[in-house]
């Protein structure tokens, strides 16, 4: 865990020979009836049968792609509803991801002024060291709202240095009303979105978050549905990581997402969540395997797999 | 509850005649010592003890200034850093908030895309309707980070609204670097910020979000340390509610805050924490009440009550 977040990421990716990242968000009103049916777990008004579906849910969907795939993202808000349970089941998935190899990251999108986003910061990214607790993980990385500017980024940054942890500060959402505010542009062309990508990838280049892959621990998330506002970004910040969301379900192609990797392959993560983990809604899957909702996911990931190999292999075999 | 926050809310500040919300940061090391030096709180790497003393502290103040304020705003990340102990504390301190006759602002800033800000809302500002949950109440309003627009910000007051909750969307920040950031400008002048603020307040309008007092449910976050950039929302929009941050240790007068407050001294909240919980530690208050650390803080909100009648029996008696 001491190593460089980004150096250790690039060698997950290589490993796999791929870039993706299968995105955690369960919502236990979809997940596959082979679980919610189960008597122990079938009232979704009782909060502890319905978090024990989600983790069991989630921690099938983890085992299935880990050996497929670099990284998992899980997504905070969907156990938040759950309050200070879903919590704790949030925690336990880190710890089950660590354990089965995987890059995680936590996201969490905050972000406040600076004495707030230190204690953020503190809650997210340091290993725990309170008594009792030292088994706990941290994710390998988290997602970071830059609202407040750099005095709001350095406190993850400056954490997430020291613990070799990531950091990606969302710079281009993939949403559709996003446009409207993030486009937004003065006298000369440069959108606001641009001004937040110059300001992280300045923050971005301090030595002390450097790995020695040339990648940085300070991040981008930039949506693959906004890869034409986006063009240029990999090429002007080649020390940047980027975690591109909007793959599937939101409509981003693997052309678009691809387009963040840099030439060997690494330095993006392309992140799917619905279009993979609920692989079992999905018609032409639903027609192969019917009830077999874990060969459904397998097959998504697969294809996905295969889509992105495709598209590398026209710039290079990673 | 049934009833319009806003509403709600002008009543309070009404009947305790000031617009001050007291901000509860608590960070374990700035605590009184006459707590944190008790036997069993004495240990700032355990756990409990940790969030133990911080959950009496918490309590104790606000016990202190319910009496003298409308309000309080609770910051979830200094609850988030004890892990999901932290959590069952923050959601413990909600319960007390309201047993006082509080109105409680949640501070999360949660932000997200649709789907994802779906989630968040429902942890945030439903109030609890799961088995054995039902004495748990959500906050009175939340804090939300507008950053990917009408589209993430949108489920959240959808859901206060028909909670009887409010929304504010942080508009901007008081810290040091917001300025570099959202006072961005395009070719007319118009600042990013008030591209935002021009967004929630049409938002805000629909008639379903609006309280018979003439505020609607959805507000928005302006540091009063930006008090000229901000000059004219009040003005610019009569029917949102503003959360004033930055008095106090941020630096902004009370001349600067009181300017969002509305001809009758209500449609703002202005917050201070650190000035306030830390009062102990102000050099003039420990002079004159020693280690009553309990009148130091009354003293400090006292202190700022004054300055806000002043200021604002310049405009109208509230």
């Amino acid at each position: 865990m001491a190593d460089h977040f980004a150096d250790r990421l690039s060698k997950a990716v290589q490993a796999k020979g791929n870039p993706i990242c299968v995105g955690i968000d369960p919502v236990y009103q979809k997940l596959p009836k082979q679980i919610t049916e189960r008597r122990d777990l079938n009232d979704e008004n009782d909060l502890e049968a319905a978090i024990d579906a989600i983790f069991e849910f989630s921690t099938k969907v983890m085992r299935l792609v880990a050996p497929l795939v670099p990284a998992v993202k899980i997504n905070s808000a969907f156990f938040e509803r759950y309050y200070w349970e879903g919590i704790e089941n949030y925690y336990a998935l880190l710890q089950e991801a660590d354990e089965l190899g995987l890059e995680v990251i936590g996201d969490v999108k905050r972000g406040d002024i600076g004495s707030t986003a230190q204690a953020y910061a503190e809650a997210h990214l340091r290993n725990p060291e309170f008594i009792d607790m030292e088994d706990l993980v941290a994710p390998d990385a988290i997602t970071v709202n830059g609202f407040a500017g750099v005095d709001g980024i350095k406190p993850f940054a400056d954490l997430a240095a020291q613990q070799g942890k990531g950091v990606y500060v969302w710079v281009r959402a993939s949403n559709p009303s996003a446009g409207a505010l993030q486009d937004f542009s003065n006298a000369q062309g440069q959108r606001w979105f641009e001004l937040l990508a110059e300001q992280v990838a300045t923050l971005a280049a301090q030595p002390e978050y450097m790995g020695q892959s040339g990648l940085s621990c300070l991040g981008m998330v930039v949506g693959g549905t906004a890869a034409e506002q986006a063009q240029g970004l990999r090429e002007r910040y080649p020390h940047v990581q980027f975690l591109v969301p909007g793959y599937g379900a939101q409509g981003a192609s693997a052309a678009d997402c691809a387009a963040f990797c840099t030439k060997d392959g690494t330095g993006a993560l392309v992140n799917a969540s619905r279009s993979i983990i609920y692989a079992h809604e999905n018609p032409t899957y639903k027609e192969t395997f019917g009830p077999q909702w874990e060969k459904c996911i397998e097959q998504a990931v697969k294809d996905m797999q295969a889509q992105f190999v495709a598209v590398l292999r026209g710039q290079q075999p990673l």
